[in-house]
């Protein structure tokens, strides 16, 4: 029998700026009686690593530009936070019906460069992704292998909207320990036919799969998911689920 | 402790067409005392239902249009399975690289219309979408209550590619008894700011959760899902999931 189990981590508190977050999900798994395994999957949620790496912005602090003023004006938004995604964006990529559409520094395309308002404890900040979300949960596996002597993965994983469909998911958008694609390629299915194009996103489905217990409002930012079949790497990076702008049809 | 559980349903045969899915789908559950239980959520691949709907179509019975031929001899591809593509859609929202991304008359922006050449039994036939996968899943649904006397949720899963991504991902293209997006809209964070956006594709995480037990060579084509809270709903419908043009930015 096939199984796979995602266990959520509750009880961790509210993080703040240099908490060791990796010593805290430690122990909330312990004071829970659930034990990390080798080859678990950790499934972190962005905020809780921003936080922890202080990429909380007040808001007062920021003059927000001409462009950054009209545009606030147009749609009633903040012109101060839209000050904060225009610095965190390389590109936009749409900016249509009041939505902001941006390629990130690190290469990711998602609305608003993943700054976001929710989930902050002080109202009039905002919270900006990490700067390396591949080093930061390179650092909670290596803090998890160094405290309880298991090897895991992590991912971290944040809120995406998707064209074409209503509702959002999560995505991956930091790995480490694991090559973040399934390649078939070359495999033959069980008819005999090679399958030629079928590279499946595990980490993404992972991200998305924890989602489900990690809930928007029930404080469980870390889960263990167990029973997968992966492929262990240890210099996997996301960079290699950002599709190459020559190949994609949506730039 | 918040737990899912994702469990693989093992030894359902290769399905034809006119084949009863629904009590082959109860009758493998048992034989691996794996009980379905009031609320889990059954999720099946798309092509286990569309062979039992006999949605195969011999590519010797397709005389493919000028447009196929001349699209197929560019792009070294078979004109009469472009031909099935084109019959599938109802626009072609993206023709490049050798890539067609469309419409499907369901509503479904994605490649190839769903028209597939893997998994097929016999080389020189390709795999339909179900003509109305909602109602495909609704009898999963009824049947498993007809014969075990609970309520459950089932989901039709299928394999997407995404734009700015490398990789697919499975998300659902039929539903029944479930309510597709969790609104958090108007909710309230735990520091008192207000959700106004959030509204969270749960089907579509539950369809990329059970890939992870689906498999691409696995033939496990049906999960049982346990543990996840969600909104049932005797009359939701994959419609909602299906952006409307006049909100979307990358038609």
């Amino acid at each position: 029998m096939t199984e796979v189990r995602i266990i959520g981590i509750p009880g961790i508190p509210e993080i703040h700026e240099g908490d060791d977050l990796p010593s805290m999900i430690v122990t909330a798994a312990r004071e829970n009686n659930i034990a990390i395994e080798e080859g678990d999957v950790l499934v972190v949620t962005q905020k809780v690593v921003s936080k922890a790496e202080g990429r909380i912005v007040d808001l007062d602090d920021i003059t927000p530009s001409p462009f950054a003023e009209s545009y606030a004006r147009e749609f009633e938004k903040d012109a101060r936070q839209i000050e904060v995604v225009l610095r965190e964006s390389k590109r936009i990529v749409r900016q249509q019906h009041g939505v902001m559409i941006c390629e990130t520094y690190h290469g990711f395309i998602c609305a608003n460069a993943g700054v976001d308002a929710s989930n902050v404890e002080k109202t009039g900040t905002v919270c900006l992704l990490p700067v390396d979300p591949d080093a930061s949960v390179r650092a909670i596996r290596d803090a998890v292998k160094a405290q309880l002597g298991v090897t895991t993965a992590v991912i971290m994983s944040d809120t995406f909207g998707r064209p074409w469909r209503e509702g959002h998911v999560n995505f991956a958008i930091g790995l480490a320990g694991i090559a973040p694609v399934i390649d078939y390629s070359g495999q033959v299915d069980p008819a005999g036919y090679e399958l030629r194009v079928t590279q499946m996103a595990v980490v993404d489905e992972l991200a998305a799969a924890a989602e489900l217990v990690h809930g928007k409002l029930a404080r469980v930012p870390v889960a263990v998911v167990r029973g997968v079949e992966y492929a262990a790497s240890e210099d996997a990076s996301t960079s290699l689920l950002i599709r190459p702008a020559e190949r994609d049809m949506f730039r």
